[in-house]
This record gives C-alpha cells, sequence and structure tokens, in this order.
C-alpha cells in the first residue's frame, strides 16, 4: 500500500478572524475550537496507520510557531518548507510534491488547508480510504463537503446526479463552479448534486507532477528550480527566493485541478468549516439553545444569537442584553460587530492598517527562534517584558549602548 | 457677606458605571467626562470668590484617593471626614454642619454630591448667587433642575406655578415627589412647573443644626457624639466609630428636606446630569450626528447610537455595525450591554461578586497613603507589580520570609 504523506499549507494570515488572528500569529495557530490550534488539530487528524509525517508548507515569519506546535503535541515534520514570499497554493503544493518526489515518489499526497474544522478525525480518515485506490489509479481526488447552506463563500463541485453527491465512494466530476451570488447557491442547495469545494485533495506525487508539467509549465519550473535551490537552515527548507519569485502567484484550483482530467469526488457528509469569519466561529462552537456561546471569562445575561469571547484568563467580559453579536475581547484590543457583518472585519483590520494601530497585525507575544516575549508595560524611558526561552536555546546576541538591562529569572536555570 | 462652606459628599461607591467604576475606585474620582475626575470638577466649580476650601466627606477606603486628586489640581480641602461606616447622606452633611459650626458658626454651607457633572460652572455659580439671601435668611434652599425629558431615576419637586419654574430666582416649594412612573414622569414633564431634585442644597449652618435637632434628633446626637469623639490622623477627622453606628441609616430628604419648612427652590436650567448610568455618561458626553461618542483608542464603522470607550491607551476598541450599545473596555474588563438596559449593569456587578470574579469590586490600580501598585502579570510562582512612590512618600514597613523581591527603579531616586 503506498504510504500517504500530509501536506498541511499553513502560510496564509487571513485577517477576517481579528483580533485573535492577526498577521504576525494567524489563526490556524490559535485554538479558535477546543484545546489544539487549527494546525495542530489538522496534523493529528492525518497522523497514525498509513500516513507519514507531515510536509508542512509555511513562510519564514511562521517557522519557530510550526516547530513550537509540533513540539507541543508530540510531533515532528517530515520537513518544513518556507516559501520565500506569497504565491498562493499552486507553487506550495508543488514544492512538496518535487520534495516528496526525492524521497517517495510511488508515494500519495494528502493536501490540506492547516486552518479548517473538521471535528470527526474518524469519519474523515475514513473519506481518505474511499479515496485511496483512485488516487493510486492517478485520479485527482478532491474531497466535496455536502453543503448544509446556502453558502456564497466557497466555490462548488458539479456532480453528476443526486445520488452521486449521496455516496461514500469516489464519483465523476462534471465540473468546479466558482463562488456563487445567492441565488445560485440557494438553487445548487435545493438541486443536491453541488458539493462545496473544500480544498482538500489527494493524488499520487507522480500523477501531481504530470499534471503540472503539462497544465502549468512556468510553475513547474519556476519552482523545480527553486526546490533545487533549496538551502537547509536548522530545521527548515528554505526554497530558493530567486526563481519562487519568477512564479505564477496562483491557486492550485486554477493551476491544475479546473483544467485537469482524471478527476474524482470523494463526498464528505461530515461537519466541516474553514472558519471564514467570526460568524463562522461561532456557528462550530456549537450555541446553545438562546444562541450563545461563551469561551474563557465571558458571560452572557440574557443575550441571543452571539458569540463572547474572552481570550485572556486575567480579563472579565460581560455581554447584556445583545442580540445578533460577536465580542472577542483580548487585552490589547477589543471587536463588537454585529455578526451579520463578521465578513467586514477585514476591512477593520486594512482600516487601523492605515492609521498606522499597532494591534493591526502584531500580536502581543513576540514569537522567536528561542521561545517569546511579550511587553508588560512600556512607560517613559522604561519597559518590562516577559520573556520565555524555551530549554536549551539561546536569545540571539545583541547590545544596546543606550539601554540599561535587568534580568530576572523566575523560572529555570540561565547560563549567561 | 456670610462665606460659602463647600460640602463634598464622596462616599459613594456606585456600581452602574461599572467597569470603570468600581468599589475600590468609583465614578467620582474617574474622568468620565473631560479631563478632570468628577470629584476635582466638583471641587473646582465651587471654589473662587466667596467659596472657602472645601470640606471633604468619605469614607476611609477612599481617603488616599481624595488627597491625591485635590493635590493634582492644586487644591487643598479645609477637612476630610472620614465616615466609619456608609450611613447615606443625613449624617454625613450633620458631620460637616457640626465641624463648621466650631470654626464658622455663621458660614453657609454648599452641599453637593460628587459625581454629578454641571458643564457650565458659572451659570450654576450664578445660581447659587441668586439662592444666597434666602440661604442667609434662615431658608434650606435645594437647586432644581429643569427636566428635559420625563425621567423616572429622579424625584421632583414641585412648585407652586409654571411661571415658578422659569424664574430664576428662589421659589417657594410645594413639595417633593418621589421617584415617579413612566406616565406621572411624561404628566410632570407636560405640566411644566415640576423640577428634578438635584441633591443640591445652600443654608446656613444654624438652620440646618436646628433643623436636626428638631426634625432628626436621633441623628444629631449620634453625630454630634460622634464629631465630639473625632481624632485626627494625618489630614484626616475621622469620625468615632461607635456613636456613628447609632444613626439612622437616611437621606437628608427623607431626615430633614421633606419634614421642614422655610425651603426655597433655586431653579437651574443649565445642563445637569448625576451619570446614574452609561446611558447617561452617552448622553452627556455629546453624541455625534449619528449618535455616537468614542473615546480613547475606540473606533466606530458604521455604528449608530453607540458608546464606544477604550480606557487604556495600550487597548484597541473596534465597534462595526453597532446599534443602541454601551461598550467600555479595560484591559482587565469589558462589557457589552444594550443602551436601553443600562440600569442592569448594576445586577451585571451583583453576579460577577456572586462567583468571586475579582473584577467585580477590584479596580487593576491599588491606591495606598505612599501612591499606588497594579499587578502587571502574574504567574506561578511570581509576580510582576508596577509600584508608583508619591514624592518625599515611603511604602509602609512589612517582610515577607517565602518571598523574593527585585526592585528596579525606573524614574526618580529611591531611598531603601
Amino acid at each position: 500500500m503506498a504510504t500517504i504523506h500530509p501536506v498541511i499549507l499553513c502560510g496564509g494570515s487571513g485577517t477576517r478572524l481579528w483580533p485573535l488572528s492577526r498577521r504576525s500569529y494567524p489563526k490556524q495557530f490559535v485554538p479558535l475550537i477546543g484545546l489544539e490550534s487549527l494546525f495542530q488539530a489538522s496534523v493529528h487528524r492525518l497522523s497514525g496507520a498509513g500516513f507519514a509525517p507531515p510536509v508542512v508548507v509555511t513562510n519564514a515569519d511562521f517557522r519557530f510557531i510550526v516547530t513550537e506546535q509540533l513540539a507541543a503535541i508530540g510531533q515532528q515534520a517530515a520537513a518544513v518548507l518556507i516559501e520565500p514570499s506569497a504565491r498562493n497554493t499552486a507553487p506550495a503544493v508543488l514544492a512538496a510534491a518535487l520534495w516528496l518526489n526525492q524521497r517517495d515518489p510511488e508515494g500519495l499526497m494528502l493536501v490540506a488547508p492547516s486552518d479548517h474544522v473538521i471535528p470527526d478525525a474518524d469519519a474523515f480518515r475514513a473519506a481518505v480510504r474511499a479515496a485511496l485506490p483512485r488516487a493510486v489509479a492517478g485520479d485527482l481526488v478532491t474531497f466535496g463537503i455536502a453543503p448544509d447552506r446556502a453558502e456564497t463563500g466557497y466555490g462548488y463541485l458539479e456532480l453528476e446526479t443526486t445520488e452521486a453527491a449521496s455516496a461514500t465512494e469516489p464519483q465523476a466530476l462534471r465540473r468546479f463552479i466558482e463562488k456563487p451570488d445567492a441565488s445560485r447557491a440557494t438553487q445548487m442547495l435545493a438541486d443536491g448534486h453541488y458539493l462545496w469545494n473544500a480544498g482538500i485533495f489527494l493524488f499520487s506525487v507522480k500523477a501531481v507532477l504530470a499534471a503540472y508539467r503539462a497544465l502549468a509549465p512556468h510553475v513547474f519550473d519556476a519552482v523545480a528550480a527553486a526546490v533545487a535551490g533549496a538551502t537547509t537552515d536548522l530545521d527548515f527548507t528554505r526554497l530558493a527566493a530567486g526563481p519562487w519569485a519568477k512564479s505564477p502567484d496562483i491557486s492550485i484550483d486554477y493551476a491544475i485541478m479546473e483544467k485537469a482530467g482524471h478527476l474524482a469526488v470523494v463526498p464528505y457528509r461530515g461537519a466541516w468549516s474553514d472558519l471564514g469569519g467570526w460568524d463562522a466561529v461561532w456557528r462550530e462552537a456549537g450555541p446553545d439553545a438562546r444562541g450563545v456561546v461563551t469561551t474563557g471569562n465571558a458571560r452572557a445575561m440574557d443575550c441571543d444569537d452571539t458569540l463572547l469571547r474572552a481570550e485572556s484568563p486575567d480579563q472579565q467580559l460581560v455581554g447584556l442584553g445583545l442580540q445578533g453579536l460577536v465580542v472577542v475581547a483580548m487585552p490589547d484590543a477589543v471587536l463588537v460587530a454585529d455578526k451579520s457583518r463578521a465578513q467586514e472585519v477585514k476591512q477593520v483590520v486594512a482600516n487601523l492598517k492605515a492609521t498606522g494601530a499597532k494591534q493591526a497585525e502584531a500580536f502581543p507575544r513576540d514569537h522567536r527562534p528561542w521561545g517569546w516575549f511579550e511587553q508588560l508595560v512600556m512607560g517613559d524611558r522604561f519597559q518590562v517584558k516577559r520573556i520565555v526561552v524555551y530549554p536549551g536555546a539561546a536569545l540571539s546576541l545583541q547590545s544596546h549602548v543606550h539601554r540599561s538591562e535587568h534580568w530576572i529569572v523566575v523560572a529555570g536555570t540561565a547560563e549567561v
């Protein structure tokens, strides 16, 4: 049986879940639902019998968050590939395929975003097993989510028949459909032979390389050169920036899937969400009978249809008489928004960034190779930081002429 | 001309403006409107020609806040009288009258709460001047606010005629009216010869002592003994706890004003508010054309009829698409409430207190005689505090056996 190599894409930095998701620490690394981060849950979901250690594709800013979060759940990556710049999913998937081709050319790749919620990992792995024969046979398999609402935020997969959509075996795909408007989405939901395109794929290394060569030669040439010129830095594989920059900035859907033959779809009827906004987080978190979700030190008094999140144990959040809101409280930033306008949080962040508010992108906790630090107080001519250094790690060497530093070790032993 | 002694009552600790107002640092000490605290603005309003330094009546917990806030605006109290326990306004006013009787028995007292907003100090002082002849003549003068809405949260003063209510000279008072229901309030607003009872009074020391002797002898005996037995502690006059505890717990309205003869009312048509809830703060802060008020690092995106307050310079608050809300963000506590239910914030605090949330009563900044401190971070076996010691002041002497303390002086010079 061919080995399945999970390829976890986690270079993105969505802003629609601000203030919890920020450019410097985006949503895939945050425990949005449950105790694990979405990235950790994605790695767990694609581990166990039949799965090799994952190939993680990310960017330089997140590389230490990736290794820290893997270590925290006792997992190790087969490789952490560093994208020198953001080029969307087509180059990222290809880089992983080329890396794997040097190690297991007969292997299969399960490509998955790192920021989706799929609560039933067993059911999802069963869908992957159902897809195996077709992937081994050379098809490009995509997983289609059975829709439960007329969602306009996703692309759709059109199957031949309603029966096909309710099967569990791989089905032929008629075509990909772009994000629809509301009336088209309603019609597709009613028709019953459309599934959501979740951006999760299973294919053999061989088949996908052949597809890139045939359908996206510009991407292939650039990424092949970037992989050939890659350098090793600690546990990271840094793709060569020069050739990488020459690749088109394009998704795997546009570059490959929408053009390829040999396509198949495995319908998945379990719960799934890409947590594309606070409304989705509210939905996935399991609202109570009044539609209320509270997390952390948040309490709702006579609220309906509302998400109240208190992210810090030192902060108390109270909602009184609220209807249809999302409230996310952090010590340095608070969002209060009409839940039906959750998609506009993106504009909130753009607006904050335009006016220079540091909270637009910077997370209070700054992750570094050796650990992390956070500013506790900034005063006139002084500041206090909390610094955590991982066991065995060392801060970068630096000196300051106009600064006097005092260090107090509160736990562990430090060597200066 | 008799001297006017301002008597500022600031022993209260309202919870309806939580989280900004808490038991340990209530609203009168907070800069709710403008840069000064309500207490500081009250002292300023009753200063200048004709006014003696104020007599401040407060409780032991607030005594250092009082002296700190007076020092910050370059003012000094004639006396700070410390109530040993909360006994409402009748004993507090009497204690001030007895204290003044020993120093200026011919003087007048202007009794005012410390937590009201009266933006036009000149107009208010003109009303006080208009009241002077009647107070000198021995009347008990109360100030009546011309109502601009059918408010159910205040008591009312009934005058003889509509003409009386629109005068600026002292008028005869027909009677006091308890807080009305909504239909009665609407009727009184339409009738036009009713004013709000603001709890602000002008009378001579002599006249008010005579009234207490005649109308509230139990209060008189207890408070007279408490003043006779008072002790001096630094700049504070501590009333004797034993006799004080024997005084009935009663307001000056019930104990004296509603029973006394020789009453007069001076109508006041300027703006006034007791900031009795976040809805009142919103109203007094001057909402823009869409009804929005923002303070600090708060921004409103497409909001209407909403108050957004960010109390810390380190915290960013964003409201998106909100209608009719109040949002108050502090680093340790956030309130989001339907503005029309602002009065229920009291229950929010009771609920927090019942479940042991420290934010119910404790303010992050803890005021002490020598300065203040706040906790920056609390960890397993360590904590970091920021401590501010006033010039010339000294921390209380203490030692800890199981604690190791490290002090870093970031500004000024410290002597150990």
